[in-house]
């Protein structure tokens, strides 16, 4: 195991490189019976690819995905479902530039440095495509959650200080701009900064933030399989994040327990709910039944177009400038991809639970 | 599985209960020829025990460790090494206030869904108690670590809204104030407050920072193993932690790419090193050969003694007054928890990472 | 991971040596609701204890279980169950003998080129003292087994050359002989046997058989975590077993297809059945719905009192008579061994084997 | 998870139907630096290809391998490789006959109650074409071991009665003839019973023998992971195969301990070696530097021409006759399959030895 394996029930295993043959996924212990068909993939798919808007990359791939296996009269049958996306971009191109070069931000470096060399015409295993077979799974844990009554929904919620307003937020709203903010004005605000951001030959980070409605309570293991811990990790897992947050995160670091603890009460029908939610769904590492809400902070795209001082690797130190389109952002298009890593947390966690007390 | 295991190469199993016969760990995968005796495990283990001072619970419990295998001639024998801490502090209590009713902040109900009963005698393996395991383990990690040039150190660098100036940054004094503050002014102010705390039965919540020297570089694993997504989970898993950060984290998410770049340069010794840390040493989930810095969220105490409201499990809404004495802040005692779990985690990936390459 | 994990969704960890302070065992998957108390787990402990008979070593221990946790009001609490057998006869011995010589038969020189070093008081990991955390986890399994309705049962069948009479089969006469022989005939010759290797300083091999009733149709997963070949690697990780058979075994190698197959019909219920079982219960790793049926093959005991010529870690040729007792035979003691690994096995698959379809 | 993942460091997880779009497998940990070509996979995939000979299935499929990541200039780069082989006979067909129905010796009974339904135009995932995304791994595996001066060698030992003598045993021998036997008498004669049993519509089982070279001395887990145990594990999880031993296996059953121990002594360069190889190379679960010998029991292959009775899925007993060419035995095509999960096995337990001591 090098670290493509994510899961124990629900478990995948990914591979691919920017500019190898294609990239894929191979999902072992999705349940029998689920109907699946190419549409239901590639509709999650078409929502990370990029050249839907000016502030993402250029590079128009077709990244349709095949469906290989484990799927039978138009239901899953138990068995591993492998699906590959080919890459269709792969124009030869001068990598003269940046083959020994340490780009800044990036893991060039260690890279190099870990496995002795290094394929150097993309991030490899680091680049952005890396995600197809995220996403691709992750239709299909969602597909499967919904089985459950369970929906997963990201959205980005800031753009360096442009920042969506509660009061205006409108999930539908998502979908109908390019950055995929639930708030049509800060979404027109934060554009505008990014075109200033472009012309600047810079980049700006964000942070995205991800709802998950209809948990049943005690989905987590108590200890480090703890709901929250996976999520963690596999948040964290996505290129470019560099922290998270559950509930009221960093926050609760400043409350008083007075505050922060959710009170529970008995509702109309009889149900144990919170009446606040500082906890974010979770508590000892348990869903507790209310609405789980969790935070990604990524950090700006490293690619920049302005020169930048670095080293190469025969020791020298050199200055280069990047070329080629690079998102001046990259949380719009990493929107799916944390509903994708959330949803096959989500779902392995649920399936383990099955077997938490005797039937 | 369910949840008690970590680890794939430095493999851990805890087990225990708040109000069991004690709490213990068993290592699976700890090489060959390290020196460790029991008082190698107890000085860590020293360090998180209650009762330390006015602010930490009052229950003095010796938590004297043993080791029960693994360990021949004052040398790990590569066999599982287990250790126990027997539970002294067992007195019979009344807990006819607490057994139906499910504390806020607690996971009381999320447990009792998840397994149809629950342990009402405390925290069950939601008990801060459960860390000594986490402790044990991480002492013997920590040693292997320093066998190879790596050492981790964790403080608390704020508790609410009283932080530590990095101008007074002292790591030495950490261990002189009862708070675990590398800064002494900051500490007795805290001190004060949390005075204030104590007499408004209320608690507070806190920040953990925890710095690690020495890595070489290329630990972590590419996509989901990264380096930083295994210590999200590392510290997640931690119980009341709700946010993780590492370098920059949310900051970096405002930050412009021309600013978080962190620049490499040829140092007078030919060797490739960063002029800046925004990364936090991590870049691309490996290890870049810098100080690994990262940050842990810790919610406020769960149980204060002032009166909350709840519900009970016979569909009651009730009011509750937790007794006992209980910490206004965790994060003093979480100090050496957040430094096993830390070492816990880049202990495995280092020994996996031995198979990077061909030798 | 180093060898002491069993099991994915049943997990275990053992610990533990020969000369050590004791032998334990933690699991970590255990469904919640498990009626379970020490007298459940020392009934299987004391099957496999020595000095039952003059066929057994005279060690005379305790072997006493103590639950450590995971239990509470007498039923598990699905969290992990820890237990422990303190070793009690460690009387200080006189190891020079031994200390430095490898023993024909046993693990010594591997142990000691593998990890640098050896406790070379006794087996180590490689002792059959090993075996008591085993039985100890599968007394957990069996209990848990039989709330679903299955049962296994071993014996053993053949003892060097002798061999039970199928047509005196009688299990229930197994545990009315020190031998465990289903066959009373059998048992007695074998004891004749017995006697004379003895008398010979020598020991000798045998086979052990299980059954298992009470299957439901479709435990185990296809490819590489089949039921027969989960077995198969349970049972040969008990010391001293060379061979596996399932079903026919090594006959069906020999075999026609017309003979070997076994013909499905509907029975007067209306239950698809197997009119012969020469497949031993598994198809397609899959278990068939008829009795499961394996065999195990135990090496004669390589400690033998006889002067036996071997090499010494100074590089010498030398010669060594092992004294103390020793068992002239395995197979008795293992009976109970083979049973723990079986339900163990089969009480994981079957907990996987919950998330096949969809609910 | 759901069985089609196998290994832990050197992990794989494969996929694919007999009749769905291809099969292929992923490896996720092989060292970076490792020289690898399409080239290398295929020679392994060629030796089990079907259509070979009059006794192997008439389907002549290219079975072309396709390396689509993880290689980059020739050589491995320590992310993972995924390979696919495209089913390219999929001739539309008539499977009225047995889609309701249960073939004898097969697994679709199994299947269909396990997960509700099952893909009755072959065998799924139970085919005899799952072993291509074996051997394609293997080969990668083999390539590995071949790096340690290691190598893996099997062969026909017998089919039914016929055995070969190992007077006229000839490795060279092996791959002049169809059913692989190392001893060109026994293979004449071996081919003559087998015309006699296509004849009769019947099929027949056999013994594949495996031999590995070059070992060096600790690989295998104390415990869980013995090299015998998951050398096991790896053989039986290959279809049809019903049996298993390690060195003498069954016989060893039967010895007394002072035949059955091998000799240590120190040979003429100041080696400790062993004089006999009852053990087969394995000495508590690890390698002990001599040649480790395993065989494998294979059961006739189910699918016979002749009429036979079975049940299908209406509750009705029926007669079938199984149409299409099939091989009258399995043996020969397994041979390579046994290298590829013998190699599988054995690179994942040397990778994991490295972590057994300090470095």
């Amino acid at each position: 195991m090098a670290g493509s394996t994510y899961g124990t029930i629900f478990r995948i295993m990914t591979w691919g490189e920017s500019h190898g043959k294609g990239v894929g996924v191979t999902i072992d212990g999705c349940p029998a019976g689920l109907p699946l068909c190419e549409e239901d993939v590639q509709t999650y798919l078409n929502r990370r690819k990029p050249g839907q808007s000016k502030f993402a990359t250029a590079r128009n791939e077709g990244d349709q995905v095949e469906i290989l296996s484990g799927v039978f009269e138009g239901k899953t049958t138990g068995t591993p479902i492998a699906m590959m996306v080919r890459n269709t971009d792969q124009r030869s191109k001068d990598y003269s530039a940046i083959m020994d070069v340490y780009r800044p931000g990036h893991a060039d470096y260690c890279f190099e440095q870990k496995y002795g060399f290094r394929d150097y015409r993309g991030g490899g295993r680091s680049s952005a495509r890396e995600t197809i077979a995220r996403v691709a799974a992750g239709a299909v844990a969602c597909k499967l959650l919904a089985h459950y009554g369970i929906t997963v929904n990201a959205y980005v919620k800031s753009i360096g200080e442009f920042e969506i307003d509660p009061k205006r937020f409108d999930l539908s709203e998502r979908d109908n701009n390019s950055l995929n903010m639930p708030d049509k004005v800060a979404a027109e605000e934060t554009a505008e900064f990014l075109e200033r951001m472009i012309a600047a030959q810079d980049s700006v980070g964000g942070v995205v933030e991800c709802l998950v409605d209809g948990m049943p309570v005690g989905v987590g293991e108590p200890v480090f399989d703890k709901l929250d811990a996976s999520l963690a990790r596999a948040i964290m897992s996505i290129g470019a994040v560099k922290g998270f947050e559950i509930g009221d995160g960093f926050a609760a670091a400043k409350a008083l327990g007075s505050q922060n603890n959710d009170e529970f009460y008995v509702d109309a029908y009889g149900k144990v709910v919170k009446k606040t939610n500082h906890a974010g769904g979770i508590l000892g590492g348990m869903s507790d039944g209310s609405q789980i809400v969790l935070r990604a902070a990524f950090k700006p795209t490293p690619s920049i177009a302005q020169p930048q001082k670095t080293a190469n690797n025969h020791g020298e130190n050199v200055e280069i400038a990047i070329k080629g389109r690079h998102d001046p952002v990259v949380v719009p298009r990493a929107v799916v991809v944390v509903e994708a890593m959330t949803a096959l947390t989500i779902v392995d966690l649920l399936l383990m639970g099955k077997n938490a007390r005797l039937d």
